[in-house]
């Protein structure tokens, strides 16, 4: 019998969880296991809002693989995945080599769903990378160099911020921490700069608790943000964005955080989804293929009363490491257990100090929450690479 | 007799070194002095190669007015100056406001000379102010980081320096200082980053001595600066430069150094000019009006061959001396002092710690040259701000 080939596509937080698990479980050469990912690191998409707005350095928020996977148990291919062809257990590359497996690990990870909107995609910057984070922070600043050398043109110190889902809300909570800064840094201002927060929905924070809700709009409002609560935009124009109520908002800078879908690979590899996402069975297999174990933002999973459990990094981890665990069953012709989230609770930050949440059945404001999150950061970090890497990443 | 009115405009070189001399040799109630400035503050244009670049922070090139004017001797008025009309003795400013004066200076400055180039206006940088140099800087790094999010697209790490003058050849030695540090911020392969250098004329530093431009251009080649000597460019697009050869350089970055003329509100206000220079008397007056001044970059002075000054700092900041103490012995009725240049030297900085130059008769090169230009640096903020200012900008 030959080794098994475990293939894992993705060093996100569901594709890195499942190579550290295998990487605890396995003895020397009971599987051979293979990590594909894009970037030699990996990055702590949660704390993407920070670089973003310029808050924090982007290297802040990535860590290196090397100093996290052990080598000896893990392979670490660099590559950008292009298709997976399940029928004949193989990926393909962008660089077109092809890698077989035996089984297959897909973590690819979300992209921004602009749910049809004219123009998101072409005018709109999505906070979904580092490459991407870094463009954002770099493009605010380029704005504020420019409005100086042509200060009639106000709107390029407007900023649009689409979405107050938490990536929206947190967003912002930085944007508004920054603009101080580059007011002083560029001479300019402060009144001159406008930040809108847009919202479809008819509330900030979706089927959050309305006091926490209402808690986090006063702090981001006094903070200057501007909302437009129950607003849909209609169109992304290079100018702004219209909003359905024909409101035209002129910005120099639109920044979409108001949805993400499952990693269109997926769909165009043959397997069956629901906006990008792959409604895998209770070992996170796909259907259909017992060897294909989705993880992360291209799986989708139900709660108890059939509603979806939204793509969070607290539930790819928590995927990451049954699916882990239950390859090596798998191998070891051992039971496999099935998947059953255990939420912990939920943190938002509002920029520094300040953020909402509930632990277990409990609210928490302020700066509580600001040090709940630090904590439950540290956590992961300390997960994944130990305690040096949480103490080299605390930033208090 | 009413106390004369005396208004300068511009508070460069040429403008703040006339009041500054006023200050120091005029009597309270002596004269009306008023500086009219666009900005509140003074920047050290020979060191805006550095922000520009990003080697240093914009705020290091600039000198707030309110610490080294004395407003008990000096009216200050911000304000953009519109048109001058000598034979009413009145200025117009932006705001539509009219100033009157018995004795003007014109120290307005310059602005890029572009001999007909077509594109470059439109699509080329100049460093020519703090807020021009921050947008350079900016426009940089946001290239930097849209490359990385377009990775086909390596022309967007390539920056194309027009003009090997002194101006050129400083911002060369700054960006070659600058790419190591923008790559490892940006993960760029360095190898991909290309920085040109491109003078029409059979040499760099034209009309200097040719060991030290030979210096200049080993040291600059050597870090990475590709150089092209005497050739033309023909045509700047937004997609980069066209040389007379042909030859098409793609760059996502265009900054031009190739000249600069007087600035063109001196033409337009009825002044005789030649490339926007006033030919101006002994006395540094304009011909025909024996009450208007002109000082630095908009005043042609030919030295006994008849050949013209070139335009720098340290002639406007003589000739800005000459003519504060000119306006006192007129006030006085004394006589006045022709001007006549003391020239002290060249230098020329090549980067951290690098440099060219001649002091006296004596050429120096390498850290010697780096270091006098720091010394001379520093005796102009003394100069300026005494040596409060001088300790608060000395960077070794």
């Amino acid at each position: 019998m030959s080794t098994p080939k475990i293939l894992i596509l993705g060093a996100g937080y569901g594709g890195l969880l499942t190579a550290l698990q295998l990487q605890k479980k396995l003895n020397y050469n009971e599987a051979d296991v293979t990590l594909v990912n894009k970037h030699t690191y990996h990055y702590i998409t949660t704390w993407l809002h920070e670089p973003a707005a310029g808050t924090a350095p982007a290297d802040h928020a990535r860590v290196e693989l090397d100093g996290i996977i052990d080598k000896s148990k893990i392979n670490f291919l660099k590559g950008v995945v292009e298709s997976i062809q399940p029928d004949e257990q193989t990926v393909t590359l962008k660089d077109k080599r092809v890698l077989s497996y035996d089984y297959l690990v897909i973590g690819l990870g979300s992209e921004p769903e602009t749910f049809g909107i004219e123009g998101l995609k072409e005018h709109a910057f999505s906070i979904r990378s580092i490459n991407a984070v870094r463009q954002i922070r770099e493009h605010i600043e380029y704005m504020f160099a420019k409005y100086k050398n042509e200060p009639e043109r106000t709107e390029y110190l407007t900023i649009v911020i689409g979405g107050a889902g938490f990536t929206g809300i947190e967003f912002s909570g930085e944007v508004a921490d920054r603009i101080p800064e580059l007011c002083k840094e560029f001479d300019v201002d402060p009144s001159l700069v406008k930040v809108y927060n847009i919202e479809a929905a008819p509330t900030a924070l979706p089927g959050f608790d309305k006091e926490l809700v209402d808690y986090a709009m006063d702090v981001l409002t006094r903070k200057g943000i501007q909302f437009r609560i129950n607003t849909p935009i209609k169109q992304c124009t290079p100018e702004g964005v219209i909003l359905a109520t024909g409101e035209e908002i002129k910005a120099g800078t639109v920044v979409w955080t108001g949805g993400v879908r499952g990693n269109s690979i997926v769909e165009k590899s043959g397997f069956e989804v629901m906006r990008g996402r792959v409604k895998v069975d209770e070992y996170l297999r796909a259907p259909g293929y017992d060897n294909v174990f989705v993880v992360g933002d291209c799986a989708l999973i139900f709660n108890d009363q059939g509603r979806p459990y939204p793509p969070t990094a607290q539930i790819a981890v928590q995927e990451g490491e049954n699916c882990g665990s239950n390859l090596v069953a798998l191998i070891r012709n051992d039971k496999m257990t099935p998947f059953v989230p255990a939420l912990q609770g939920t943190l938002a930050s509002l920029g520094k100090g300040e953020g909402i949440g509930i632990v277990g059945q409990k609210k928490v404001f302020g700066s509580t929450a600001a040090l709940l999150k630090k904590g439950s950061d540290l956590r992961y970090l300390y997960k994944i690479g130990g305690v040096g890497l949480a103490l080299k990443k605390v930033r208090l």
